[in-house]
């Protein structure tokens, strides 16, 4: 049964690799269609052939330039949707900023939730991503959507490697997931608490709740941006006696001067996803890469059957 | 400036006698209505005065029954619309459902958006509410709101009792708020950790990270339901050394078995704010509880008048 | 032709009986869900199996507790709208609020209009219902509906009597459908006017416009709530000379005293239908359940096969 | 205070003259501007001044040619709210296709519901009608409105007269209306039953329930259009031995052969209202017109100065 | 793949003609619905079959009397959405208002966004038209759509009849349009300009830029209302030495006095379409009429069937 | 009459030097906020102090980099809405993607509707810009706006320097308002007609239609992008006798390698706005630009106070 149409995967700009690796898990060749960017920056897009009635899939990660991206993805959006698409998906491996999901102080934007009704307003019938900075923002969409994660994949390579070791979140807000990471693998968790020092900016007091000596410390995040509170993280656990520091996070965001200070840090390893395309002057040595290509692909095909995706994760 | 009209609050049956205490503080009269219940259960909600053009607050929480509540509020929502009431906000000291805010297992409702829908679709202008378990529900509303914290007004009480205490939270998802009570108050910060062991449904194991011997413990929560984990973390900390409990929290809810348990368990004091209706019964000789009227009442009377909210603490 | 998916068919906890009947009528297996009661009265439901792309029916009668009812209804809308269901319909043999659905007096919502409005933002597609209190009430939703009538189950019941009666109906309102009534019964028809004496509420006068001497008398109306008014009516036509009473009507609500008022009257058989469930201790021996099953299971069948549902009535 | 700016009256092509006279009541100039009509039919509204921010009523009843004047309506509306109008308000003396509120057979449309859709799409704030066809339309709407009634003027004309009346309704859809016109003027109450006789179009059985013999009768309506029931009402009450005719309504829409017929019944007095415009040559010498002019213009006024209409009618 | 269930096509009251010749075109009979005009002005729709999940088609132009049209349009879409409908499309070969797009003047409507709007708020899931005024109102319409044209018919026709031609538009506002018959046909091009002469109203200087000395010349345009610049242009070319004249044009709405001044215009040929019925009285021995009815079947087809549009045109 | 409160001006920073210009014009101080730009490209906005029920304009022309500056625009807006401004206005000198109104080819984005939805989505009430490069795009929009135009600042400075000029336009597009132009300044009209050679892209036929001999010409364009079409003009005119050679258009894009191009070009004088900042290195000598500044200051105090902006254009 195929209610919507044959089904269609497009790649946008943001993460084409991946998306190729996709099309090739699910069997189908990527739709082709032109991206211009004109001198004066307008984008423009143009499909190659009709998309009248079909299930369409746009890749697409909010990678560098982010703004351009998501334009991107919302004049993609439109043009399908004006050329009479079926049903319309948008697939962000990473969706840029999700960390701006509530007001914690006055006067201030909730940009996630305008991303939202930009994605609905643009036309699209659904949306996919991987690892939201929080789980609410699904609740920021009236379109179903299947917020997935890299967790079953970064967990299951730790897994293999037979640590004895403790889980470590860089910051509380991640307390309760670095809890399942723990959890799944059956180690103790400990977290960083960061406290303001005085009213100077910058000025931060760091301590470690929980005991890592002489215990391997894998420090689980969401997402590595500039690499300071995994810097910060590094510098506490090492202090409280760790052995050994291994990074485990979904995306690999980078912004300078990341790369510069992983290279600087103690780390045995650096595990991670290819939600994002990771440029080659930000590889480094320790770096394992993970790919979400299997996840995403399955979790399409499904949708686009109309079967389970619960189902996956036997749940 | 009057740009929106009259201020007139209308107190709903979730919590009559703060509204009053509101009422008092901006030195209005509630305006009256009757909010009739007929046999066959439908409500039936009609103003004894126009509201034409009139700055309308409706102050009502979520008590039980909930559902009932609920609808009350929407029902009065679209009884002031249709009067042609100038703009309308519903001031909602609870806020029922706020616990169901994403998908974290497949296949289950995000109710707390879906509330925020029913309450635009009503004809809501704008919403106040207090303590709300996520922050991220903010961004479920299209319609500005005041997402208020009654966490200044409990800090300051704990303030003047010069404890030497340890912040505890009974759960990892308020460790971060957790922290900021620890930080305000100077003392260092403990969590409880809950695990599953095996299959079987109940069965948890708990830790606790970080240290309470010999101190004063403060036990701080949004709220207390069943004092189910209220109950695992007074055991804990006390197995662990404490001194003494405190708890500290914002809506006491008090389903059963609450009240049996948190008589039967060691707590020094239970500080917690009138956002709900007490019942006599549910009353305890070690609760002291704190008013939201000054914090409501001064943010309607800065909403109505177009003056920042922020400054009012000092943001 | 199968647009829409599979048929999935859900029983709210509003006429469980009546939705395995419908089942069995469409001979489908209910598919499966859990509807959780926290202690905090809070409701939770998960659906056990994947509706990806299915054409999705809730079958779910606003009975009491009415508002948790209605919640239920619209929660289960959300789940099944983020699960992905290809079509939600809601069917509600009883919808509750449906007398509340013009300003007869200034200052008072409109509350079908209202729920009409949360079943369309929740997310359903469709409505099916069985005699709305007006027909105007299918213009509150602007998704289309089958707005059905249990007329023809009723008056086939009465035909097969060979009475020789008076329609009569109990309030003016019902007036044009009691006519409907007569005419396909062959009968004469009469109303019961009620007219305010003085200012005081509650006393009225009712006067019986035209004859029912020497005849049977059946007293029709959509629905039973306190009873109050088939009462009057009863007294009324028995003042007058009739020679039996029979009841006919829609939907049983028996608000008290509803049962207690029938119990003690003199009527030969009330005839009604199973839109809501019958508690035990409100079943009296004159009283005759028809049951709308196949009325619903025909409806929903050709609604998910595409075909026409007038041709049912032969209309 | 004076929040939606400054009143400004413009006045449609539906009902000038009542326009004027409503301008007169308040006081104020009608606005101006030009509503031309191209050789194609298309017409063009043109404001002479600004409306930024002014509280704007257009007042435009729903006269021949029913759907030019429709379209004018929602073009005024257009043109109002993109010269930024602070607030707009339609007033509409009569509403047209409000006969069309419910699907009282399958694949009909529900235009009542239609209109109201294009009314706010439009961009209306708010509206006001006199006597709909029945009150359930107004829950058509989402924005407020006042639903007004001519009742009260029609009722007064008639106590002034001293007659030892019967009211009677020459369709019972006009039961219940019938009642309050009885009660108020406190006379006993009839209705003309009409049945269809076998299954040719337009044969018809009449029955008078209730008695009116000796009796002056009042039929009373919410319109006439082809005077087809008023002709069979009047023609029935005399064969019944009516000493004499009245007929109220408020509606005048006099489709043909409407003048031909109420000339020619033996009808003492037709009171009606100027809701529609009376051309001259369907003016009789036994219709007396009310005018609705005080009644806006007084709802128009307590709207624009945010005071109750409902004390108006003492309620 | 017949994702939108069976194709039906209804024909409006505005070409019901070329209604006819599409459904030959695509070999399926047109669906059977009533359309009746009350006395009272009021159209009512009633389809005769259900179409419940259908792939609906509604081919009706906005012939005189203009806003009936548009009315029943809109009235013909509410009755299919509420029958089920599984997809409504709209077909407007002739789109009224649609030189009604945008504000050249302050304090004036943009009609042509309003109709979209009422087509969108009625329940239209797509429209298709033919040559709007400007291509601009495809983006009026937030729903699909399939904005056509005539001109490969039109260039054809001329094609075969090898003229050594200039192609003159009769207003600056068609330039760009005139450019790309010019360029497809191979010829040279002109223009008539009109400049206002003082402040009186309607006195006019026109000008040629470019020359048609001894040329055939094909004056070309959108649409022929009232013939006025037509009848200038044919004029100015004239007085310029052109040897004959031709007209090229999509739609004739032939307002008065059009077919006078049509008459008396030594013209060689008017060719133009069929997307508006041309009554007897205004055919002229010199018009030419190509139809539309290959070029809207062949669309619909392919719509139906989910093919590329564009292909048709080798697009 | 201040019926949304104080006017409070916001700098984006698309046009800050204009901006202040603006705020100088009116006679207020720009309202304070941080726009910050974290690592990760992410934006923040953050109000100095409150906005609640106050009369916001945000000026921010769509500068380079394009996307930033939208999302910038789009983020403020969300800002605003949620600190409960009391009415929001964006101005924007210079909307990007205006060029991107229609589809004039198959399977292509109407991007300029979609810009419109997102900034309807995001809460702005009204707009306001300067020359779009259609009118039509007034009709994308369903809230108001004041679509500006800076025709009369070009033609009143051209109007001083007591030419003997041709107008030209080089590109069809821009014929009838290139007529406007000349009407206006009393000089004949000339275009530039382009046609492609063959099927090579980029080759094409330039032809002038109208004669510039021995006579200075203005080139008018609604803006100067890669200055590609002026190149091609001020080539052909100067081929065709032109004395000398003006430019005159209201939005300097100036993509590379336009800055070249003007530079080599024989152009007597570029008069352009400043609708766009011109950073230093592109200002060349013969460059003029007027300021927008009084246009912009003006309406936006006219919208403040409710007054007619058309009535300072005389209209």
């Amino acid at each position: 049964m195929m209610a919507y149409g044959e089904i269609k995967l497009f790649a946008g700009s943001g993460c084409p690799t991946l998306a190729q690796r996709i099309a090739d898990y699910i069997n189908v060749s990527l739709s082709e269609w032109d991206i211009l960017r004109f001198p004066n920056e307008n984008l423009f897009v143009r499909l190659h052939g009709s998309v009248r009635g079909q299930d369409v899939y746009i890749i697409h990660s909010h990678d560098r330039p982010v703004h351009r991206n998501i334009m991107e993805m919302l004049i993609a959006i439109d043009c399908l949707k004006r050329d009479s698409a079926g049903r319309i998906t948008v697939v962000v491996p990473y969706m840029a900023y999700s960390q701006s999901d509530k007001k914690d102080q006055p006067r201030i934007p909730i940009t996630a939730r305008l991303l939202a009704n930009m994605i609905e307003v643009a036309g699209a019938d659904r949306w996919m991503t991987i690892d939201l900075h929080s789980g609410q923002i699904q609740g920021f969409y009236n379109i179903p959507g299947d917020s997935l994660t890299a967790f079953h994949i970064l967990v299951e390579y730790f897994m293999a490697k037979n640590l004895d070791a403790v889980v470590v979140t860089p910051d509380l807000g991640f307390a309760k997931r670095g809890r399942n990471y723990a959890a799944e693998l059956g180690f103790p968790l400990a977290f960083v608490e960061k406290r303001r020092i005085g009213n100077e900016a910058g000025r931060q007091a760091l301590t470690l709740i929980g005991s890592v000596e002489d215990k391997d410390v894998i420090i689980v995040d969401d997402l590595i941006d500039t690499a300071g509170s995994i810097e910060q993280a590094v510098n506490v656990v090492k202090s409280q006696g760790a052995k050994s520091v291994y990074i485990s996070c979904t995306h690999l965001i980078l912004s300078d001067p990341a790369t510069e200070r992983l290279r600087n840090l103690p780390i045995k390893e650096i595990v991670a996803t290819d939600t994002l395309p990771l440029p080659e002057h930000k590889m480094l040595p320790n770096m394992t890469i993970l790919s979400v290509d299997t996840l995403l692909g399955e979790v399409i095909l499904r949708s686009h059957e109309g079967r389970s995706v619960g189902e996956l994760f036997n749940e």
